[in-house]
């Protein structure tokens, strides 16, 4: 890798779903950004929305955008590693928070590694990591489960091993779910979890209706939440120490 | 709660421990938390220097900047809450990256929950964060797990625990040790992970040695990486799913 080589600019995108979104990267990181020229994306629409917000240097429309393969493709990443190998710094972009933190882009990460590129990631909004500050949970020790099965049964069963595995290593949970399923969720996790148990619900980080409620699930269960179908949504919990009966 | 009440907002610092870091966050959130007078802090020295590096409207030398407790101190929390019962914004800082995660402050934000206080996190960098991202290991499930025992023969053990639940779950596990120990780790690292297992190591993130390099296990074993001993790390890890025959 010569010095000219380029670099896989890791570039988060705002949380808010808005037109016009408030700035949210630094101003350095944003001059970086706003200068390349291509683009790997999520989704092309949501990236240009973005990327008008920035703004970039170049006109929109003179911008590569082009989006990132399925993830069960059998992606060959010779082609989207040679503008990088060739000297051209290439920002990676998903539709909201960090690129490749539970949202696409990782496996291309991978391969600029493999290819030697060098990555840089910049400084941005993320909403594991703005929920977990601000819920007051256990921030030495947190896993990030993703999405649980759809399924009511098979929810509550995840949640039952995810609420042992809290309780045994004082980890702190983290979940998201499709906004329009939040409820379902929220119900799901009053059910399932001990009532001694902390849980945090963020909804809406960044953006206009953000609120951020850490309680016990007993306290919750006494004035359960209504949650928004249509904003993003982060569960938390920490349930108490096992006993040491166990 | 009125709507006077004050706030407790979560001010992520720089990572890199330098006199003067570039900016850290971003416009609006640097003006709002350089508004503030009353600051609860890990290490006042350090809150100091990124305070004025904010910098604050206020003078330096007239903000209140007070230590936070020891996490196993039995603190009582109400003086520290009535500033912001009463109406004033506050400030909960740590020495590097965002309070609470993998530093000091959840104690203070459970506490400000229970009391119905506001907690209002601000976008900032987290080197666990930017690590995951950087990786390019999965970011679909993850867990932190924070140091692991000093003790040579302890640590092994307990990567190998982690090491099984990294296959079962594909889940990538995220380290941090003291940077003086950064070469121990990265040794037992190799020792214990098996060989077709990613493992990525993060230094300096954000600073002027940055470097992320991913790579299988067999291949840092051919070519071990010699770790500086004063800056911060990131270890982690993805291994292989387990065999079906398991």
């Amino acid at each position: 890798m010569t010095s000219a080589a380029g670099r896989l600019l890791l570039i988060p995108a705002p949380l808010e779903q808005v037109a016009e979104p408030r700035a949210w990267l630094c101003e350095s990181d944003r001059q970086l950004a706003g200068s390349l020229a291509r683009f790997y994306v999520e989704t092309p629409k949501t990236a240009r929305r973005w990327l008008k917000a920035l703004p970039t240097v170049l006109p929109l429309q003179s911008l590569q955008v082009k989006p990132l393969p399925p993830a069960d493709a059998r992606t060959v990443w010779q082609e989207w590693l040679a503008p990088m190998i060739d000297g051209q710094t290439v920002g990676l972009l998903s539709d909201a928070g960090c690129p490749g933190v539970a949202d696409p882009g990782a496996l291309l990460v991978r391969a600029a590694h493999a290819a030697g590129i060098e990555v840089h990631p910049l400084i941005g909004p993320s909403s594991l990591l703005l929920a977990l500050m601000a819920s007051g949970l256990n921030g030495q020790r947190f896993s990030f489960q993703g999405y649980l099965p759809v399924e009511r049964a098979e929810r509550l069963q995840a949640l039952e091993r995810l609420s042992r595995r809290s309780a045994e290593g004082q980890e702190t949970v983290v979940l998201i779910e499709t906004p329009y399923r939040n409820q379902a969720m929220a119900d799901s996790l009053l059910q399932a979890l001990p009532g001694g148990s902390q849980l945090c619900i963020a909804v809406d980080l960044t953006g206009r209706s953000q609120s951020v409620l850490t309680r016990p699930v007993q306290a919750w269960r006494r004035a359960p939440p209504a949650l928004p179908r249509k904003l993003p949504a982060v569960f938390l919990f920490l349930c108490l120490p096992a006993s040491p009966a166990r």
